[in-house]
């Protein structure tokens, strides 16, 4: 079950890189690396820095297919009908929520401190579309957009609190995406924003 | 031979990186750290996604000093006679080739799937010239420019396939180079480039 | 003492991070991320091409929280009075000096040759910086600035060779960091620079 909403965030992921790629009128060979980098990026970047042996898509390499074929079918499908990103915008909900548990999940299993776990799951959840963003040529979207990263922060909190009280790594999970989840499509829904800071 | 092929490939890289420093006027620091970033960056995020023990620069420091020799002399260069691009094309197409070659064999010699040596190929080859364009402010070429990865990607995947049919790895070798050269002389020649995707 | 000076740096480059974020009217998670970035960055890619197990941060969250609390207290203060770029000045040069020694210094305890040992010092120093510019949609300000990684770059040759010498470790510090300082505060004070290249 959760390998299946892994590899959905995948999905959504390798589409949003794909159809950022399209805004620049990027080719076919563009939008494939676009959509894989931003479906493999964080969980990359998390592997990384953990150190782990094998990088998660080299151990298991249905995520690169996966990617591959999305980033492919999303090329094929918008050049025939408009894409619109707001259909986009609670299945890529799922894949943060999906992103966040899954990172933080991994980072615990091997033993790094809670500060460190938290960060792993921002991390593994939003890299890739940091990435996506500085490889179009933009400032990412995230940095500055309504409350994205902030959803799945409060989610990696809650999830590594309740995992350090012991409590059941199953009920962690669904009360990390829960979270996550919750407070994304509410900010969708009513436009939340977090204060900003300017700097002349 | 390969050696003397790979030096070859991090010579041209970092020169191209260099000229694209002087592009943006950086100062001489800017243009070393650009050479260098795009002669060894593809094999650096190869080595680091494997997990490599030692990056191949720190196994072997000649890379690091071919590059910046590299680099050094395109600054003087460029400073006294006009240099330009189109005399480095055919060079770029050489290290394009050769890079893709060795960095999939260096991912099968430490036993990773088929697909994730042709990405590793793939990777090898332009990775650098990406870091290039993301540190000039530029959308990365490879992205939206004539076939230029695709040719990369076409060379290791022939590569790897003649490798697990169990070719000799010398033929395998040959033949990866001989089909990404083709291939990009080709689409040099004719300007021959793939579809692309408008996304409003 | 040097971990004193080390979270020093890790202050004074968190503050940086979070201004440039204002600057590009961030919000508080663009803030804190850019902060962390910055203070965090190039000891992260130090110990990833170095493939150390734990990155400095995991081994010691110390590193975290510092970075983390420069950033928060630095959005509070930004919104009620006027930073300035100017006051960081001197503050960013010693950091900067700190990041060079220690990190020439950790790549040279795991036995790497003299001319890595070299480049770790600057990425250390430099990397941080990079990636704060990149996110911030803005070529990196070393690249073309006056003296700044070149002073980085004295220091960790100065360093390096001393140590190479069999100088006592701390005379060797003492001198990396004098020479990184003396250089940077001196571009700042006579707005010294290197020769430009320029390419059409």
């Amino acid at each position: 079950m959760i390998y299946f909403l892994d590899l959905f965030g995948v999905t959504v992921f390798a589409v949003s890189g794909a159809l950022a790629a399209g805004r620049k009128q990027m080719d076919l060979f563009g939008v494939v690396v676009l959509g894989m980098v931003t479906a493999l990026g964080g969980g990359t970047v998390r592997d990384v820095i953990l150190d782990v042996r094998h990088v998660f898509w080299i151990a298991d390499h249905t995520y690169v297919f996966v990617a591959l074929v999305a980033a492919l079918v999303t090329f094929l499908a918008a050049r025939s009908r408009k894409p619109s990103w707001t259909m986009l915008l609670v299945p890529d909900a799922i894949g943060l929520a999906m992103f966040t548990v899954i990172g933080a999940d991994k980072a615990l299993s091997l033993g790094v401190p809670a500060v460190v776990a938290v960060m792993m799951g921002v991390i593994t959840a939003v890299a890739g579309g940091m990435m996506r963003d500085i490889l179009s040529g933009e400032i990412p979207l995230i940095l500055r957009r309504e409350i994205y990263a902030t959803a799945s922060l409060s989610g990696a909190v809650v999830f590594v609190c309740l995992f350090k009280l012991g409590v059941n790594v199953d009920i962690c999970s669904i009360a990390g995406i829960a979270v996550t989840l919750a407070l994304r499509l509410a900010a969708i829904r009513w436009k939340l924003s977090l204060p900003r800071l300017f700097v002349r």
